[in-house]
């Protein structure tokens, strides 16, 4: 046999007597022993929870073992083959991959919007993985469909709104998708039918901040990018509502028809926040859909301190907010919000699937929310979200978020106490962006030689902390700034120890450039 | 505090003498027990062993516990609250949703197109969610973009292309999309920046029977749902190239633009396989993207016995195929695959977000693959099924669908036997449908009362099958046909005995109506 696991089955020897044979394969009994894959999970628990959980968070581990591709190719033997290979050879994959994986529960990952590792939303999530549900009728699904419901309800009362509706979504990408979707659809329904051939130009606006999604949506939903009007920001980052009032003037005497405006709040490189309320002014006066893209900075909302930031965000029309980036829910938890309360989901995206859908169950079928999605088997990434919330507790998340951003306030005024750092901008959020000027460079002019050798910096002390494993930070070029540290602030396992090591280590690995 | 893991934290006690604070909020050490969140998850894996793996796969119990929308709002305590619950409580939580969630995994779940456990995807899936990457760059995801890269190229292989490219998606649902945004690209590249407004009005074409998410991809897509010209099967389910002939010529007549015929290999209903070679020979001779949605039947492509299901494919431009339902690799894996070798998905995608895909890091950045897709953040779901295909070999996986198939076989003949019942039509793949006829109905003459009569009678044995929780199998009307029952055949954990008990259990169910 091929798999140690699969004890009598295929095409070889009969297990009875009485055996049925069909099409040379016999039919009695199971072919695989589920008892040798049970030992087999609990073999490997031991192996995940010191490796995977208990390693991959302790701050004396590294953080990332580090091999080039070709090099990885080998250590992982990825080929697949004709037999299978015994359990405890698999386990040995399992390590393998664990050990040359990124780490990024680790506490010094800072390298993403999402870090650190809640132990309670990964129960929920093994529990989610061997329960394999998909979430599209109550009857598959009962449990997940009522907590996603619950989630939601919740998501919406700290959005401001009265009611509304939501989904949970595979990323922000496709949150916004939907945004554009409902918009588009709530603005002129027939296109749902007739498609966007011999309609007018429709144009969406944006700020030049936003994530790279909403030109994604654009091409996808066959808007088109060039519709895209790009909305100048200010220089923290923040879309210029006098600049967003000239672009929709523009578009309409072009005769273009606008029909949605993408705000942001928590830009992926700078963390800013869009002027919501101004912009939900420009909305209302121009009838436009008015969406938020919260994917980032929807955790403030947790935060009575913080929520401020968002102020205005009651009045757009949908929001995108991922729980697994600020509140640590895993990847991936993605809520799509909408204010409608009059079905749009529905009659956006239903098709009304006969074989699944069916109008004659036994019970409230207005429990069978998958014929609201644009996919059709779904994950239970509610589950995670509202397992760790029971743990932790609405406060709970709260603190959590106001330390962060209180870890990205310190980290700040460290930088600005720091000969050699230089910080962009203050934080608003946790995204706490910086130059490292080495020593050689420190006396030079302000002029294009010296930009020119900064942009260099960032790239080769990334490349050594990820060959010495001892912390992860990304960098960027970002509009007219050279190559800057973004150093992101997540987990309530860091602490300002945590900060002033990546001060020190990124000295410690660029003072030679 | 909120929580019992939460030892230190947010804005209570100093935890040292020479303490900073920021915000209000003391910074000095995490705030996160990670010993006591390591603890919890110890004590939560004997309850996941016990009860989501081990009971959830055991014959003798139940597969679902029934309990109506209202009463189990009530079971679950489903509230969300200020302050945090003690891990004991979560604990019990967990328990709770473990009872009340339908186990997909038990041999008497025939009721959606997954079903069974594989151990090993399953351990894959736990060191998936304990590492929590994202997939979209070789920096932050090394082992997982290495593991998708090889695994597509086996699937490519297994469709029959000399090489190719693909990805992972987010359900079968967003694979046909790709499908579709491909094929519109390729047609005419201008549409991913211009949009459709004003271009000639784009056809699709699909049989009757192809799955619904080709009318949702044509909506999201822009395209209308109109523009879907829809062909008609033949009595089996498998569309006639005749009548998609006549079709293209319909939209040529009319000046529309056809671009692409999205056929399916394994429909949902039926399990029916489109007539693959005479499509491409109606694509070819018209000059249209050939998309085949094998996110069912794709499974046979694992099978010399039975690929001939799908002689054809090779001549696909994209291919649609879903590991997670006939090859069990857990939900989600869904992977799309594209003839193409010039980097199509990179041009119809990419948007080169400088914050992510920087050009000057300090490895191959081809391997950077996240700009591929519509998704920002995207699962890493290679990796169950490569460690699965690790263990069970490619011999493995072809005995586990033999044996499947030959399984819906047995179940049709017995059908056949067994006064009472009724086949729909002989099954090619693992989709078995047929009638119960009650006693009472079996002597009424083939009129309208007894269709309509029997239409009632799979509701109520359904409902009666899953308050009892000892199996679950689908029903639905299709076409001119009344209720019937689709059994779908998968796991390597069933043998005839549990074909057999679904016969018994249905007409024990149901032999008074």
């Amino acid at each position: 046999m091929s798999s140690p696991i699969c004890e009598n089955g295929g095409s070889s020897k009969p297990v009875k007597k009485n055996a049925v044979l069909v099409d040379g394969v016999y039919l009695n009994g199971p072919i695989m022993d589920s008892k040798a894959g049970e030992r087999f999970v609990e073999e490997a628990f031991p192996i995940i929870m010191e490796e995977a959980i208990r390693k991959a968070t302790d701050v004396n581990e590294k953080v990332c073992e580090w091999q080039p591709p070709e090099e990885l190719k080998q250590c992982l033997d990825l080929d697949l083959r004709e037999g299978g290979e015994a359990p405890q050879q698999i386990l040995k994959r399992c390590k393998d991959v664990i050990k040359y994986s990124v780490k990024t529960g680790h506490p010094r990952f800072f390298n993403q919007l999402y870090a650190g590792m809640d132990h309670y939303s990964l129960v929920a999530r093994f529990i989610t993985e061997a329960i394999n549900p998909s979430v599209y009728t109550f009857e598959v699904s009962p449990t997940f469909v009522m907590i996603e419901e619950v989630i939601l309800k919740k998501m919406i009362e700290c959005v401001g709104w009265e009611g509304g509706d939501g989904i949970f979504s595979p990323g922000g990408s496709v949150s916004n998708m939907y945004a554009v979707n409902l918009a588009r659809y709530k603005h002129c329904p027939s296109i749902k039918d007739e498609g966007l051939s011999g309609m007018p130009r429709l144009v969406m606006f944006t700020s030049e901040e936003c994530h790279y999604s909403i030109g994604k949506a654009a091409a996808f939903l066959g808007i088109g990018t060039k519709n895209v009007y790009v909305v100048p920001a200010d220089e923290r980052g923040k879309m210029i509502p006098e600049e967003l009032e000239k672009q929709v003037q523009r578009a309409v005497k072009e005769g273009a028809v606008p029909f949605i405006v993408c705000a942001t709040a928590g830009t992926t490189v700078l963390g800013a926040f869009d002027p919501l309320e101004k912009i939900a002014d420009i909305c209302q006066k121009h009838g436009l859909w008015f969406h938020v893209d919260a994917s980032w900075g929807g955790g403030a909302l947790m935060s009575n301190k913080h929520r401020h930031l968002l102020n205005g965000i009651q009045r757009a029309d949908s929001v995108a907010w991922n729980p697994h980036k600020m509140l640590m829910a895993g990847i991936q938890c993605c809520a799509f919000l909408v204010k409608d309360k009059t079905g749009l989901f529905e009659k956006c995206h239903s098709s009304q699937a006969s074989y699944l859908f069916q109008q004659d169950k036994f019970y409230d079928v207005s429990y069978d929310t998958g014929d609201k999605s644009i996919q059709c088997s779904r994950r239970a990434d509610a589950f995670k979200f509202w397992l760790m919330w029971k743990a932790v507790g609405t406060r709970g998340l709260e603190d959590r978020v106001n330390r962060a951003l209180a870890l990205a306030r310190y980290l700040a005024e460290e930088i600005k106490k720091k000969e050699g750092f230089r910080l962009i901008l203050e934080p608003e959020y946790a995204n706490v962006c910086f130059w490292y000027i080495p020593p050689s460079l420190r006396n030079l002019p302000d002029g294009p030689e010296f930009w020119k050798k900064l942009h260099q910096v960032a790239p080769v002390i990334k490349e050594r902390m990820m060959k010495k494993g001892s912390m992860m930070v990304g960098y960027q070029p970002h509009r007219d700034k050279v190559n800057f540290f973004r150093q992101i602030i997540i987990s309530p396992q860091v602490s300002r120890e945590d900060m002033d090591f990546v001060l020190q280590e990124i000295e410690a690995l660029g003072k030679d450039l």
